[in-house]
């Protein structure tokens, strides 16, 4: 595919025009307020990544890659005291978000670049990073309209699609992982119908996928989590599309809490139930979903968190694991940037995965 | 089971002890604030019916009748012109919820007294009226009461219940009908671990039945609708037990919203589920699920309710059914005032209703 000046600036972290800065679409102020944050500074940075204005792994990643770039432009220093003040700036990136593996992953990529190059010329250094990060930025795309194209293989014109959480451009560049395929219809003319599950307690189906199907003109359909099962009772969905963090040799995956109640759902009412995600996120050395660590977050996102007063007495103990881990004999199938992985997942993740099975 | 002056004053709704009004927990604050209203006028009554401030069909038909009562004070008309004034009030009160059937069945109930012994003293009919509003009062405990038996029977001391919405005391007299095993445990001395849903939209989990079993010192846990997958999955749910809002003569049944995917999980994971309700729910006349028509209300309940702002685009599509309609196949049996019914539930809920099976 041929990605223009105009695919990357439409994406909600880009360069501006004049390529000194990154725009940022903020998104703690969806669905709420568009606004735009221009990123400069090394503070600016690391803020927009720790509060969370831009967030999704590969979006986080191309913020990275860029910041990287522009960071380069504040400074006079060349050969290794450039290599060393870029190295401590990219360290404080990090920083920012420890656990976010495409923050360190692409800080070191545009740092190995540096390590490469220092007997370049501050000119040619620049350029050479800008051509770094836009390819993070590229790749991004082009791994998604993969997953896209796959994903989009598996329904027709007409369909009800069922997701949860976000999984969208938002996250990542264009088209996204589990929402890709309903970019990529739109852009090809095909109607879908897209319910979209609010996904509680931080209500990203609510906040943000339902924000950017409309926004983009494809049909979409708010419900409660609680209402996937009288939807696909109706008839209405044909397909569930969502997303994955962390998928095992045998085909288990974990994701956003709530996922595995989706997929039991499904396969209870005959319905095909596929995750989507880069085969970066197969991790061959973890065996089952039992060996995946579930983040227990905070109860006050139960009790009180986005009302006006709180809706449950302070005391009330609440559980409020993050994710859930999806049985793989749920799982209709796996979509990767590599093709559509169907049962036996240990047999053929290891096959995609170029490894043998565990 | 003896019934004490003290069982009637300590449920939500109740006489004052001079008499002379009623004094009912307002829903509407909870779980902020406890407060409670005092009710005399007409129009006092007519507003707590319709602002939600007393919800659940008994707990209404509880408060009908004691204003039923405390109106009567209020006049001097003696014979037809008192029985025709008395028409008037309970005919306003009616309007205030028209579609709740207990509401119109304990008006009309209290005015059959009126039209029985119209040659009665002013003071005569107050006491018979001060006497049937107690008698729909203790019948309701006792309809809860024996409900919380036989569910208590189903489980045993440290099991893990999943409950949905709320159908405790506060929508009901004592215990209520699917908390009920609940309170009756607590007190008996044997403990149970609840999780309660919190059940989106309107959140009655979170504010009412985590409040009252909290209030009440039985362990809860609260969870959003999407955990009961993986609360269900870490083996912490012994058994599901849930209200009904109408049951259909071949044991489907429609309730809150979300309640028929806790019985498609719990089937999942081979785990009983209960629905508990007295057998005035049962509706033989009603042959399936496919006959219960479904309540659409308001999207804003989904999009913006509760929230300091909206959590998603106004022209986000909503789709907010009240209640689902869960499968008999998905039951394990429905527990009555009258005993538990099993499978199969054409023939066994025709044999408890005393007619032919549908």
């Amino acid at each position: 595919m041929t990605i223009t000046d105009k695919d990357l600036r439409e994406c909600s972290v880009h360069l501006t025009e004049d390529e000194q800065a990154v725009e940022i679409l903020d998104q703690t102020r969806l669905p709420g307020a568009e606004e735009y944050l221009i990123l400069r500074s090394p503070q600016e940075f690391f803020d927009a990544i720790k509060t969370l204005a831009v967030r999704g792994a590969p979006a986080i990643g191309i913020c990275a890659g860029y910041a990287m770039y522009v960071l380069a432009l504040g400074t006079e220093k060349e050969g290794a005291a450039f290599a060393g003040h870029m190295r401590e700036l990219g360290e404080y990136l990090i920083s920012s978000r420890p656990t976010a593996v495409n923050l360190s992953w692409a800080v070191r990529r545009m740092q190995g670049v540096i390590d490469a190059n220092t007997a370049s010329s501050a000119r040619e250094m620049r350029q050479l990073l800008l051509q770094e990060a836009r390819a993070i930025h590229c790749e991004d795309i082009e791994m998604c309209r993969r997953i896209s194209e796959y994903g989009l293989s598996l329904v027709k014109e007409g369909d009800g699609i069922l997701t949860h959480c976000n999984a969208g451009p938002l996250a990542t560049s264009k088209y996204g992982t589990a929402l890709g395929p309903m970019f990529l219809a739109k852009e090809q003319g095909i109607s879908l119908k897209v319910f979209s599950d609010e996904t509680r307690p931080l209500l990203q189906g609510a906040r943000l996928t339902s924000y950017e199907l409309q926004r983009a003109g494809i049909d979409v359909t708010l419900i409660c989590d609680n209402m996937a099962s009288i939807v696909m009772k109706n008839g209405w969905v044909q397909a569930c599309f969502v997303g994955c963090d962390r998928i095992a040799a045998n085909g288990d995956f974990a994701n956003k809490i709530g996922t595995s109640g989706v997929a039991i759902l499904a396969k209870h009412y005959g319905i095909p139930f596929y995750t989507l995600g880069p085969t970066s996120t197969i991790d061959m050395n973890c065996p089952t979903g039992e060996d995946i660590k579930i983040e227990q977050r905070d109860p006050d996102e139960i009790r009180s968190m986005w009302y006006k007063e709180p809706m449950a007495l302070p005391e009330v103990k609440c559980y409020n694991p993050a994710f859930d881990v999806t049985d793989h004999t749920l799982v209709t199938a796996i979509v990767t940037d590599q093709g559509i992985v169907y049962p036996p997942f240990r047999e053929n993740l290891a096959k995609i995965m170029k490894k043998d099975p565990v």
